[in-house]
């Protein structure tokens, strides 16, 4: 059986995210979604919240499974005896930083543990957690990037009461 | 009429930036010059010292506004009817993270606001306002970065008198 | 009034060319769209077949025209008083050769003609004159990458008849 | 069942090729490695010799099958029912040109093909076919590029025989 | 004589960097590896700890000194009567930003000061600093990262014993 | 003694060369520049008119010899006892071919031959061989490329009488 791990910090989990794990959960057998604590930075959301985040964008793919780390990835792969590790690649800046972090890994871990690569798709190739959080905090429209249901959480750890989705700009300029 | 914006920090605006606004003035009918407001960031000029700066050394160009903002870039461009965003481009570096902003406020935007790239002259290619600053830190010349008045409106921040700027680093040699 | 000149060797021209002559046209008073004639490549279509194919695709832009030049691109802005060059964006190896082009012309023209570079929209940024000759020559469906008559002309060069573009694959496989 | 393919022209194949073979046949359940015969090309090797150096040197990998196929990628995955392509990444230009590749074949395809990326280890990073044959064709040791029995082909196509692979340019200089 | 300096904060210093160190001091007559001090950064070594280290690993090269130094690298060079500057490259991301630095230094020196840049042996290509920090911390396996007298300094840093340089991740699950 | 060797195909010989040389001349007691023979490819000069050319251009420097060679480069380095290579970097994409070409003839010589990079200074960064050759074959103006003894040798290949090297365009347009 082929599992593969897809971490991240998934701060929040945008709909690039989820097209990464819907199109490598088709490749593998089995996938393991593995939100990264890092107790240096201060998140938006915990490490709890964003695991409740993920599983429920991810409920109608049954191979998924979504589970937090604090350590060194390659010692999850090795605790769960898991040989791929799923990337997604947006960009040259993105390419040059993971080609390390991969190299990184797999020397590291002998040889035991493997990345591959899928690119982003076009539609959400512009997009980024951060960017989600700098939109959100000035109450701008973020409905073509995250999920209704994460948008109302983002939102609301900014303050403000979740937008219309259906609408965006166009009904807030109607009112 | 044809608008153009052209945001940044511009702490301190560098010959550079100049040299883009010179130009584009040149292709459109109107331009504004805008500093953004970060609140996250502590710059080394607040926001009015920036605009007045700017208006002083592009006081010669007839077509070119001054003003500072805090909010989304494409919150500022929807107010006040512009569609066109002016950056220059340094680096390959600059242009992968360039292009992501502009593909973010494009969509964003709904289309609406378009951003232009041109390419930084030769000999800025090098310069920044954070080396500016750094240069300046140690009283080091910086007399081909910026204006003469600038340049000592940076040294006063770092607590040294203005260098004479046509001696340079020579003249203080032979001190 | 501000005129600018879009060269290019448009065989043929793709839909990502006229998203960026859509949006250019749209920033400047008047455009020239140049069909650069360079004799050492042996070009699918002919300069005049060209020529045609952009004016039938861009005849709802008034301020839009068509010509073809041999010849220096700087020669032909100096005889035409020209200033500004348009070109497209896809990708970072793009933006290097673009950016050595771009310093070439400013230099040769001693700072005269500038260029300012668009971004190509995400939907196109993997379009390519020659992904279309290449799928093209194999029979394959090219609706979503050119107008239906250049299409048309792109097919018959091969010795195909046009696919029913509004079907491509899928009617194909059914019968 | 997962299949995958991995196309190239493999003229000769390389430590490299092998390296990524081997990875890759390990992630999926059964692999295509696939030379693409272009007819546009003057190869060293034709397309029948590539097959067998290949099968040759991927005997010992029971999930992998060597075929050679001349016209679309995206034909031959949807012939034969293999929605994975695999390429390896080397460098940044590499990744530009693959990059648009991959998002050619997963638009022309409707998204039914997806590719995934492994990068290159390390030690055969400066590895490329033309770059054996450019040293093969001077006489030089290429023994730590590509197996014993392709060296042997590479030589015997340029006129030479084979050197000892187990001493390289050591052994040549003191006999 | 030709003098060249070697800057960096080396904290800790690496293979990677020895590798460099050795390459470089067999290019010039006589080498400075410069330990920049940067008081805005808390590095996990001082300065002065930091010197101690790389000459602990250079004490085998004849030919280099070790020093530290607070301010503009130019300054040191100038004081210091050195016009060559010795830079590793890794990667794209890492040139970007070494030409931006070079081309200043030429610039600010008025052309006193020239950079040349050697490419990071292969085997080290993946290795910087702050992985080896990273892994340290989790108390992973750095001993092909660095000499076993740095790593022995570096766990002790993060109050652990030092791992057996010999055995590695193998020993630890025999244990 | 420290010996370096600049190879290139110098199809002319560019202002852009000619500082690469200056420059690395004073970092090595002695400095070969290597015309590079390639048969497969047909130069615009010969090789003998090449070697003459650059030794008419760097006359003044006393410690630069100017040879020609066919073959593999690090089999002129063995043979000349050179473990130096020097390459001049303009551009990202020239890094990654750069760095490429250097790896492999780091690991085909054993480690024997190293390579520097010097980065071209930023008034000749736009400048390459190709452009002179095509803004000469339209006799353009290419009197800030190359020195006025080359530019007379390329216009007479192209059939042209030389321009007047201290007037260029603006004369022309006066006549």
């Amino acid at each position: 059986m082929k599992i593969a791990v897809y971490p991240g910090s998934f701060d929040p989990i945008t709909l690039g995210h989820l097209d990464i794990i819907k199109r490598a959960s088709a490749m593998f057998d089995r996938m393991v979604v593995l939100v990264s604590v890092n107790t240096a930075k201060s998140p938006l959301f915990s490490a709890d919240e964003r695991v409740k985040m993920i599983k429920e964008a991810t409920s109608d793919l049954n191979n998924v499974e979504v589970k937090s780390y604090e350590g060194l990835l390659i010692d999850y792969c090795r605790e769960n005896n898991i040989r791929i590790i799923i990337r997604g690649l947006r960009a040259i800046t993105d390419f040059e930083y993971e080609l390390q972090i991969a190299q990184t890994n797999k020397t590291f871990s002998n040889g035991e543990v493997d990345t591959v690569f899928l690119t982003t798709s076009l539609e959400y190739a512009y997009l980024s957690s951060s960017t989600v959080r700098e939109f959100a905090s000035f109450h701008g429209d973020i409905s073509h990037c995250v999920t209704p249901h994460v948008a109302e959480m983002v939102y609301r750890k900014y303050g403000y009461e979740a937008k219309n989705n259906n609408g965006g700009n166009q009904n807030e300029q109607q009112n």
